[in-house]
């Protein structure tokens, strides 16, 4: 059986991280990777196996049909809004764009040029595997609450946010389910929770020499949205226990639901815990490139969401003999 | 819009928990209830809407047309594998057959039939939700381990293996994951685990009056397949203590897959925690319901699996404002 053909637009974390995932998969193999850097100083960092193209993104229209599913690994803010509707057009295309508020537009804008492909947005875990998880929720139970925490894990939104207070020299934000709340989500309560009562952030920092370390722990507690409404805590730690601890990209969560049948409390629970968030997430993006080249061979075309996808798709493994092994 | 006119054919415990699941449903109705047992009978109980009609299982033939859905609620020892190919012939349907290792045959036989119709089989929550989170789990990390662990809750089978011992007169047993094993998959383990490691068993019995009760824990804990590979207790309490404390159906379970991207651990977890087991499964069957329906409208004839049903057909809110709201 003739391999999958992948290409990956993007090689930060997620690109980094689909690679890997494509390199993991029998049924795929890495074509192309297309970057915005220079391309030699890409493939001389040595990481990129040498059957790979590095290749100027501008070239990718030049490799229409020798990739069959294109992996957009660009940032939801600016690149994905671009790249999104430019490469479905010329190719099936994966993407994780995640600025939830504007998925309907994208979705359209996506929609718009896939007419001839398959172009599966927003596949990451939030969202992605959390949204499919509401749904499912929802449907089985009716009558209840549904809550989603976030964490262990790293906001990458709120480290910027402190690295950008003047004296500080690296930071990493954690943010942290609280405990209590979940249990009694667990236990089949339906609480109505403020968000100090949902999530703690813990905050390690790196200062500069001269910092005054009293104003940067005022200035991120009282930061409004960002710190303000939760309780914080702000830890100094030398550049050697913040290169050696906090170099890893943890995350997860947890979707809950807390429903209720005729006369019987039901709760569903769906989490993650990860121990590098952007090689799941391009882990996942490898798993629905399968289902995008299934369903533009079966002339499946347009924009789709996590929500339109059959599981079947998702697997190498036939469906035949899922169905016989873990039906 | 015009409700979804459902069917159900059996009254046991599913059959009562799919009603109850319809009626919650503001986009369905009941329109009838095939019974084996005296119509008659069933209605003086009182349980059942006035609007409902109450029929012998033989005339659902003659109600085709009145009928979107049926939901077939009997046995799968007997009852499904004859009713499944039998109704699928006029009806769409949903069944939760549960016979793992006759899934692919059963598949085929209602498949033969559902030619204009759209059967969706094996929809409970095992066989069905954690069948989902298995292919989901294994496609999203194709490298790792996956288990299920059931319980606590009721098994019906263990139950009625030890209510045919001599002198037992009422009994219930507990399926009961060991925590243990459990936590060691959390924690991103992989261990391989005997039965007695995984799963223990609590059995409560009320004993006939002249009973032997050092023989029948005897002949429990001795029992092959069912006991003798476990960790068993056997507790004897009174008649008035079983009907308060053990006259629920709770079960539950979780669906765990300890795997690994190229650097890092990752965990997934699915689990239930499930007051009434027939409300639930009687639940997800409407959902189902309300799919079948959806897909026949669209000429998506044949037998199906959860495998086969994108999400959105789930619930009774349409695509964009899922996409909008959930994603």
């Amino acid at each position: 059986m003739s391999k999958i053909r992948v290409g990956i637009v993007g090689y930060g974390n997620v690109g980094k991280g689909a690679a890997l995932a494509v390199e993991a998969s029998s049924d795929m193999e890495l074509k192309a990777i297309f970057t915005r850097r220079d391309p030699e100083k890409l493939r001389s960092a040595g990481e990129i196996d040498s059957s790979v193209a590095v290749l100027p993104v501008e070239s990718a229209e030049s490799m229409v049909g020798d990739i069959d599913v294109l992996l957009l690994c660009g940032g939801s803010a600016t690149d994905l809004p671009e790249q999104g509707p430019y490469f479905a057009k010329m190719f099936n295309t994966v993407d994780s764009y995640d600025n939830h508020a504007k998925i309907p537009e994208y979705l359209a804008a996506v929609d718009a040029f896939a007419k001839e492909t398959t172009s599966i947005i927003s596949t990451g875990w939030d969202p992605g595997l959390f949204s499919m998880m509401r749904l499912l929720f929802e449907s089985s139970l009716p009558y209840g609450a549904s809550y989603t925490f976030w964490g262990e894990g790293v906001s990458q939104g709120h480290s910027d946010a402190i690295r950008r207070i003047e004296g500080v020299k690296y930071a990493v934000q954690y943010t942290i389910p609280v405990k209590k709340a979940i249990d009694a989500v667990r236990g089949g309560q339906k609480p109505v929770f403020t968000a100090r009562e949902r999530h703690k952030r813990e905050c390690y920092i790196v200062s500069e020499l001269d910092a005054d370390k009293g104003k940067i722990e005022d200035a991120i507690k009282s930061m409004p949205h960002y710190f303000a409404d939760f309780d914080t805590t702000v830890t100094f730690i030398e550049e050697d226990e913040f290169a050696s601890k906090h170099n890893k990209m943890p995350h997860g969560g947890v979707v809950l639901r807390s429903g209720n049948t005729e006369n019987s409390s039901q709760v569903m629970e769906f989490s993650l815990k990860l121990e590098s968030n952007p090689e799941f997430t391009g882990s996942l993006m490898v798993a629905y490139a399968r289902a995008a080249y299934r369903m533009s061979k079966e002339g499946l075309f347009g924009a789709k969401t996590v929500f339109d996808i059959p599981m079947k798709y998702l697997s190498p493994t036939d469906r035949d003999t899922l169905i016989k092994e873990l039906l």
